[in-house]
């Protein structure tokens, strides 16, 4: 049984000049692990007229339409009344749902607010679908030969009824993937490179075959084959295009690990600790590394070394080495790695300290100019690279570099070649010193 | 003469899981520029007989129909050939275009291939759009009482056409921008509770007049009024109800400031410095607050403090402290904020430790509890929250609600109410002694 698939983002605000509906992306994720083809998105807003016709009209451009939004408690939250509107049917309060926002509020020690009770209104025959995740109950059901999918848009609250509720339906109805696919993730390589790389394979088995997605900092790459073998014999010709830069792959559904999860592993296998030394990061290392559940076992700490007193007092930096070579150069962002894993106790550590932008550029030192750090048992590294983009870019950017040369160290695996997207001007790895390394073997 | 708007965009990639269609961002810009609301999106693929229907059905939801992509040479650029049959027209090679387009390539010294022949093609009776930033041009036809705009999907193309072709018809057409909006933006509470006490202007002013937007830890708040006067009586409005819990207010098409904003700015004006001491959070504070440009001024720093021998070497809490009370608690949240703030030398300090979870729950201090200390010039406070949700999802929360607790402190506001998501339980804040404080005065 094949089904196709539309999508409709409900929200005033997502008609304006800030807001995408990005739930369709992880909804066309679900779907495509099915093989489910996603044929039609509207995004309306809270008007119920123009959205009991966005419903009638998805129903007829595919079998499965999947609503985001307009589950609410507040009275510009209009999906439901537009659900009856489409049906002829009606609203009726559940006290099943009701009992259970009921218990959610006490549950945090709160009563619900009356505002809350709209949100136990259920249209008759539908089927709820409970949401773990918030007082926002899901709901199915059938109309014009479609079957509906009303889920909220609070993201998170969407990504859980995906899984508790889509997902299992779809399979239940024997909905398999074409193919499975196996997934690659690759670090700090621009996706123009990945292409150039993998030209031969995508020759050899199209755009079905072989995917290729860019997310900021990285690249996936999604191989479909007609069995293991030939996935195998893919995923072979991948790596050899790549080689270290791949960084995870995983078969079939299996959720790839993110370049924090997989340098926290790498750590964990090896009873290694980490600290973390940030300038123009600002914390985002470690708060992307303690986003893995269990990265205390490995991660100790870090300062967030913003100001260069901070650099000197908290990380032992020498006020000297700021002095000659500035507080964006290698030495210093080795001293930063050297004084981490000192301060910090740690067999491991990675500094960052670059200038972000919009100001703070220099002739010498352009705005995305960023100097890593690392230091390691007998290891003592700096580079320096220049990322494009505004602050945000450049910051996210100079975080993915950081866990993929850390990834790389501790795994022992060749440096990052240099990648067309930015400049890397190498320093020479100094021969680690007892004297500069007398922290490390603590 | 009032109209409306709706968007199709035209293209497979946009249906898959790593594209949005953006261009709709920016026709969004200058609809509103000119007053006209942008009422209904859609997203279809290259299929000619899909795409005709969702423009039939755009142009029923809009007096003005602007589609992006399709228009390329290769045989999976359907728009023109959509639009045909849409209007039962018929397309004809526009030897002008031809030419125009060979000429284009000549300046590159180049030789049109043959396929962009097709790009010459236009609707009998349309209005050619000139392109000057690629060899796609615009086209322009009424159909079904709409008016139709066809732009290139490469986002620098459309955005030229927009500027050369969209808005020269707005304004010829005496398009004035609607009322102004006026933006509010609340944290840390819930979209319900901002409901419920916003009732009674919601019901005087309607949907159109007073819009209410969940974000994570945050509530936008749009205004509309047909004159400033209403405008400034209904913020007055909004402002006596939800008091100090209002952090930023902007007119018209400014940009709302982030709570991060909010915090940094308060500190810059009163030349005050911070430092963040994290657990949980992990630097997800530090990131957030260097993602504001001159963060620097203010921010010098802080520590990640993960694991407790952090606590105790590098903020300097005492290990009995850990002992007696826990990590997770108020002692030790307000030690972490002490000793933040003496070793990085700042007026002010924010402190967070909790259990951000899937682990490490207990009985007496389950997942999502969360401990805040803070600590400034003749200030020492510590605050206990439980937060709903799973990991990341504390985390942002712990984070929103220390910015908070921050802004309010600095601003010499009130605390912040019980909000009925989360369990507060407040700790007398003791009388902050010399001793306790003494790092706080340098």
């Amino acid at each position: 049984m094949a089904l196709n698939a539309a999508v409709v983002a409900v929200g005033t605000e997502l008609l304006g000049e800030d807001r995408l509906d990005t739930n369709s992306l992880r909804i066309a994720t679900v779907l495509r692990s099915c093989g489910v083809p996603l044929v039609f998105k509207s995004v309306v807003g809270d008007d119920e007229t123009r959205l009991t016709r966005a419903l009638q009209q998805a129903s007829e451009e595919a079998d499965l339409v999947i609503v985001t939004g307009g589950l609410g408690p507040t009275q510009d939250d209009r999906t439901r009344n537009a659900a009856q509107r489409l049906t002829g049917g009606t609203l009726e309060q559940d006290q099943g749902v009701l009992d259970w926002i009921r218990a959610m509020y006490e549950r945090r020690g709160a009563q619900m607010p009356a505002t809350n009770a709209r949100q136990a209104e259920v249209l008759a025959g539908s089927t709820v679908l409970q949401n773990d995740r918030g007082t926002a109950p899901g709901l199915r059901f059938e109309h014009n030969g479609a079957t509906f999918f009303l889920l909220p848009g609070v993201p998170m609250e969407a990504d859980g009824l995906l899984e508790t509720a889509l997902r299992p339906w779809l399979i239940a109805r024997g909905l398999e993937p074409l193919a499975v696919e196996t997934e690659l993730r690759v670090a700090c390589l621009p996706e123009s490179l990945v292409e150039e790389k993998l030209a031969s394979l995508y020759a050899a088995h199209g755009g079905d075959g072989v995917a290729i997605l860019a997310k900021p900092g990285e690249v996936l790459i999604r191989l479909r084959g007609s069995d293991a073998q030939e996935r195998s014999d893919m995923v072979k010709a991948v790596e050899a295009a790549l080689g270290e830069a791949v960084f995870t792959v995983v078969e079939g559904a299996g959720q790839s690990e993110s370049l924090e999860q997989v340098a926290v592993k790498a750590l964990r296998d090896r009873h290694a600790s980490l600290a973390t030394a940030e300038s123009c990061t600002g914390g985002l290392i470690g708060s992307r590394l303690t986003t893995v559940a269990g990265s205390s076992s490995v991660y100790a700490g870090g300062a967030v070394a913003y100001a260069n007193q901070v650099k000197i007092n908290i990380l032992g930096v020498d006020a000297a080495l700021i002095e000659r070579y500035g507080a964006v150069s290698g030495p210093v962002a080795e001293a930063m790695a050297v004084g981490a894993a000192q301060r910090f106790a740690t067999q491991w550590s990675i500094s960052v300290t670059g200038v972000a932008g919009p100001g703070g550029g220099s002739e010498e030192k352009p705005v995305g100019t960023v100097w890593f750090g690392l230091a390691g048992p007998g290891v003592l590294r700096s580079r320096c690279l220049l990322f494009p983009g505004d602050r945000e870019r450049v910051r996210w950017q100079a975080s993915q570099y950081a866990l993929d040369m850390l990834r790389r160290e501790v795994l022992e695996l060749d440096a990052l070649e240099e990648s067309p997207w930015m400049t890397v001007t190498r320093q020479q790895p100094p021969e680690p010193s007892e004297e500069r390394l007398g922290g490390l073997s603590r």
